[in-house]
C-alpha cells in the first residue's frame, strides 16, 4: 500500500481544452462575415493597404514597448490558454486530500519515486511535495511556494498587458489608417463620384481596427486573466495542502480549510 | 426552553425580492418603446441582421473571455439576485445576537438539533456555529469563514466582471454593424434616395448596442456589486458574531460591535 | 466647576450651510439658461419626450443598479450636504481638546449626565464619550469606534456611487435619444426643410443628458465624496482624543498631535 | 562653535523658482495664439457669451464639488507652487546631516535659539528638531511627523483634485455650449450663408473647453502632484533625520540610509 | 582562488540591446509613410504651423506639469531603455550565486578589492556586497537595500509619466489645431472648392497627435515600464542575494529560493 499504489486513484489532472475562447472568438468573426455577404459586396471589404497598417502596425507599436521574448512568451501562453484548461480547483484539492491522507497513513518518505513521479504534470505541486520530502523547515517552503505564486503571477499579467496593449493599438492604427484616407480624399474633391468609395476605403482601417482590438485582443487578454486567477487558486489550493503535510496537519481540518476556497456546488467530501 | 424553542422568534430571515432592478430596466425599456412608437414607424427599429450581429456578437465575444462555466454562473447569480435581496444587516446582527445569548444560558452544544438545523437558509452562518459545536479551536473556525468570505467575494467578482465585460462589448460590436453599413452604403451612393434608410440602418446596430451595454448589462453588474458589498457586511457580522459565541464573550459587547456597523437607522436593542 | 458648566464655552458646533454646491450648480444652470435665452428661441430647447427619455431613464438606470432605499439614503446624504457643513476638523479638535482637559481634572465619571447631553450633535462624539464613562476597555473602545467610520464611510460610498452611476448613465440615455431621433430622421429625407428641426431634436436628449451628468449628478457626487473626506477626518480626530481620554493621558500630547493632523492655518492653542 | 555658528554654511533653503509651468502654459498659449492669427482672422475666436458659458460655467461647477476655501487653497498652492520650487532632496539631506552631526558633536539641547530660528523656512524640519529638544520620546516624535506628513499629502491631493475636476468640467462645458450653437443653428437651416459662421460659433465653445482643461487646468494638477511628491520625498528625508538625531545615531548611517533615497547624480557626501 | 580569480569566469553583465522598440517605432512609421506615398500625394501630409502646434505645444505642455530637469531624466532614461537591456533575472541570479558561493569558500572580506571593483557595471550590487563587507547589521542592510529599490521605482514610474503625460497631450493639441482649422474653414465657405483642402489641413494636427501620443510616447512609456519591473526584479534578486550572504545561509537554499522567481526555462542549476 505504501508503495504509491493507492494514488493510482488520483482524481484526472486535466479537465477537457475549454472552447469557449475559440467558438467565441471564430462565431463572432463568422457573424461578422455573414453580415458582410448579406450586404452583397463581401470583397468591398477587403483592402491590402488597410490591412498592412492596422495589421503590421499593430504589431509593431506592441512590439515596441516590449521585447520580442514577451511577444513570444505571450504568444505561448495565449497557444496553453486554448488547449488546455489546467487541473480545476475541485481536481486540486481531491488531489492534495489524496497525497495529505497519504502522508499521514505512510509519512511523507513514501513520496519518494513513483509519487513524485506522477505529479510531472503538476511541476507546481511535484516542488512543494518535494520540498518537503527533502525535510525543508515548514517557512522555507511557504517563502519558496509564495514566491513561485508570485512570480508566475506576474509573468501572466506582463502578457496579459501585451494582449491589452495591442487592442489599444488596433483602433489606434485604424483613426490613423482613416485620417491618411480622409485627408487624401478631401485633397481630390473634384470628382463627386470617387467621394463614396474613397470614403468607404478609408473606414476600412477603423473596421479592422475594431475587429482587433474588441474581437480578438480584449477576449484573450480576458482569457488570460481569468485563467491566471483560476490558476492562481489552484496553486494557493496546493501551497496551503502542502504546509498543512509539513506541519503533519490532520487532513481533515485541510479537507474544511479547501472547501471554504471551493464554490458550494464544487466542494468535496474525502472523509465522507 | 434549551430544546432551541425560544429560538423560534428568530427574525424572518429574507427581506421581500428588491423590485428595483426589474423596475428599472422594464421601465427604461419601455419608455424608449414609447418614444419609438410616437415618433410614427416603431418597426423601422427592427432588423433581424442588425439584432444577430450586436445580441449574438456580444454573447460570444464575452464569452471568449471566460467559460461556459463562468457565464452560466452569471447568470444563476443574476437570477438570485432579482429574485431575493437576502437578510439585510440588521436581520443578520439580530439573528446571531439570538444565537450568542442562547449559547450564553444554554451552552453552544444545545446548537445542535434543531437551531442547526433551523439555519438551513444561511449556510455560511450554520457553517460557522456548526464549527464553534464541534469545538474547533477559535483561529480555525476566524481562518475558514475568512477564506469563506474572500473565495465568495472572489466569485461575486468574476460574475460581475462577465457583465461588465459584455457591457463594452456591445457598443464594441454596435460600432462594427455600423461601419459594415456605413462601408456597404458609400459604396452605393448612384441612388441618393436610398442614403438616408441605409444611414438608418446602419445607426441601429449602435443603437442595439448602447442599450444593451448602458440599459441591460452595465445595471445588472452594478447590482451584483452591490448586492455583494452587502452579503460581505452580513457575513462579516456573522462571523464576528460567531467568534464571540466561540470565546463565549458577553453578548452585550457583541451588541455594540455590532452596531457600529449598522446604519444608526437601523441599530439594533436586543439587550433594551 | 465639575458639574460641567466649563464646558458650556465648548465652539460653535456646525459650521454655516456651505452654499458652493447650490450657488455653483444653479449659476451654471442660470449661465446655460441666459445662452438659450440670447439665441432667440429658449422655447426650441424644450422637448417633452426628451426630457422623459433622459430624466425618467436615468432614473431608471440608476435605480436599477441599486435599491430604492439606496437611492432614498442619497437624496438624504445630498439633501444634508447642502443643508450643513458639519464641525469642521478645528473645532471638532478644539471640542475634544476642551473634554480632554476637563477629564484630566473632573474625572470621566463627570461626563454622565449634562456633558453627555450637550453632546448630542455629534452623535459619534457622544457615543465614544461614554464607552469611555462605561468603563469600557480602551482596546474596545478602538474596535468600535474605527468599526462606526468604516461604516459609516462605506454608506457615504454608495450613496456617492449612486450618483457616480446617475452621471454615466444620463449621457448614454442622452445618446439613446439621439439615435432614436437620428433614424427616424434619416428614414423621412424626403422633405428636406425638415431635416434640420429633426437633427435639433435629435439633439437635445444629447444636450439633456450632459447637463444632467456634468452639472448636476457629478458635482453633487464630488460634494457628497469631499464631505466624507472631510467627515472622516473629524471622526478620527474625535477617536483620537477619545482613546487619549481613556489612556488618561496628557491632553498636551494630545494637542501636539492633533495639530499635526490640521492645516498650519487652522492649529489650534488650546494651552496657549 | 557650539552655539550654532558652524550652521551657517547651511545649504542654501530653496531652489530657484521652477518656471518649467509658467513657460510650458504661456508658450503653448502663444503658440495657439500664433496659429489663429496666421490663419487671418483671430477675431473669429472671440465670442463674449462662449466665453462665459465655459468660463465661468467651470468655475461654478468645480466650485460645486468642493467649497469656496478648497477652491481658495488650491490657488494659494498653484501660487506657491509657480513661485517656489521647495528645497530638493540633495539640499534636505545635506541640512539633516548638518544637524546630525552637530546634535552629535555639541547635544541637542544646543538646538535651542539660534538654530531652530535659522530653521524657519522649513517649520516641518524645525517642528521635529522642537519635539527632539523638548524630550518627547521618539515613537511620539515619529507618530506626530509622520501624521503631518499624511495630513499634507491629504491637503495636496486635494488641491489637486480641484484642479482635475476643473479639467473634467471645461471640455464638458465646451459642449454644452456646442450642442446648444448646434441647436439653434439647425432651427434656423433657411438661410445657407449663416450656417457656416454659425457652425463657427458653436465650436468655439468645444475650443475654449479643450484649450481650459488641456492647456491649463491639467498641466496645474500635474505639476502640484508632482511637487507634492518631491515635498513628501522631502518631509520623508527630514523625519528620517529627526528620528535618528532622537535615537542618537551615528550619522554616517543615517548618510548611507539618505542615499539610497537619492538619485545617483544627487547623493551626498558628508564625511567625504 | 580566494584572490577573487575565480571569479572571473561571472556570466556576461550585461545582455545584447533590445531592439524591439526602435524596430516596432520606426516600422510602424515606416508602414505609415508608405501609406502616405502609395496614395499619390505624400507632401500634403506636411504642413509645418500643424508641426508646430502639435509638436512643440506637446513639449510646453507636457513641460508644465514637470521640471526641465525631469524631462531631461526622461530623455536619458529612453536613451538607456533603447541602449541597454540590462542584466536579465537569469543572469543577476547566476552572477549573486557566484557571489554567494565565493563567500562561502573564502569569507566575505576576501569580495575587497578585485571582486568588488569587478561589479562597478552593477553599482546597486556592488554598493550591497560593499555594506555587507563593511560588516553593517544586516537589518541595516536591508533598509538600505529596499530603500534604493524604492527610490529607483519612484524615478523610473516619473519618467514614464512625463511620457503618458505628452501621449495625452499630443492628442488634445492635434484637437486643439483642428477646431482652429474648422472654425477658419467654416468663416469662409464662399468658395466651396477651397473647402475639400481646408479640411485637410485641418485633419493634419489630428493625424499628428495620434501618431505622436500612440506609436511614438505610449510604446515609449510602456517599454519604461517593461523594463523598470525587470530592473526592480533583478535589484530584488540581488538583495536576497547579499541578505542571504550577510547571514552567510548555505547557497543551496538562495538557489531554490531564486529559482521561485525565475520563470521555469531559465532556472539556473548553479549546484548541478
Amino acid at each position: 500500500m505504501a508503495d504509491g499504489r493507492d494514488m493510482e486513484d488520483l482524481p484526472t489532472r486535466r479537465s477537457l481544452p475549454d472552447m469557449a475562447t475559440l467558438l467565441g472568438i471564430g462565431g463572432a468573426l463568422a457573424l461578422i462575415l455573414i453580415a458582410l455577404v448579406l450586404g452583397g459586396s463581401p470583397e468591398a471589404f477587403l483592402d491590402l493597404p488597410a490591412v498592412l497598417v492596422v495589421g503590421l502596425g499593430t504589431v509593431m507599436v506592441t512590439l515596441a514597448s516590449f521585447t520580442v521574448k514577451d511577444v513570444g512568451v505571450t504568444f505561448a501562453m495565449v497557444a496553453s490558454a486554448l488547449r488546455d484548461g489546467g487541473p480545476g480547483p475541485r481536481v486540486a484539492a481531491l488531489k492534495i486530500l489524496a497525497l495529505a491522507d497519504f502522508a499521514r497513513k505512510h509519512g511523507v518518505l513514501k513520496f519518494q519515486g513513483q509519487v513524485l513521479n506522477s505529479l510531472k504534470d503538476d511541476p507546481f505541486l511535484q516542488k512543494g511535495i518535494a520540498l518537503v520530502v527533502d525535510g525543508l523547515p515548514e517557512p522555507d517552503v511557504e517563502a519558496i511556494l509564495a514566491q513561485d505564486i508570485h512570480a508566475t503571477q506576474q509573468r501572466l499579467s506582463r502578457a496579459s498587458s501585451v494582449l491589452r496593449r495591442a487592442a489599444e493599438v488596433a483602433p489606434a492604427m485604424g483613426l490613423i489608417g482613416t485620417l491618411i484616407g480622409l485627408v487624401q480624399m478631401l485633397g481630390n474633391l473634384d470628382d463627386p463620384t470617387t467621394i463614396g468609395p474613397s470614403m468607404a476605403v478609408a473606414l476600412l482601417t477603423t473596421f479592422y481596427g475594431a475587429i482587433l482590438g474588441n474581437v480578438v485582443f480584449l477576449p484573450l487578454a480576458g482569457k488570460l486573466d481569468r485563467n491566471g486567477a483560476d490558476d492562481t487558486l489552484v496553486r494557493r489550493i496546493y501551497m496551503v495542502g502542502v504546509l498543512s503535510v509539513a506541519r503533519k496537519e490532520n487532513p481533515r481540518r485541510l479537507e474544511m480549510l479547501l472547501n471554504s476556497a471551493l464554490p458550494p456546488a464544487q466542494r468535496v467530501d474525502y472523509y465522507g
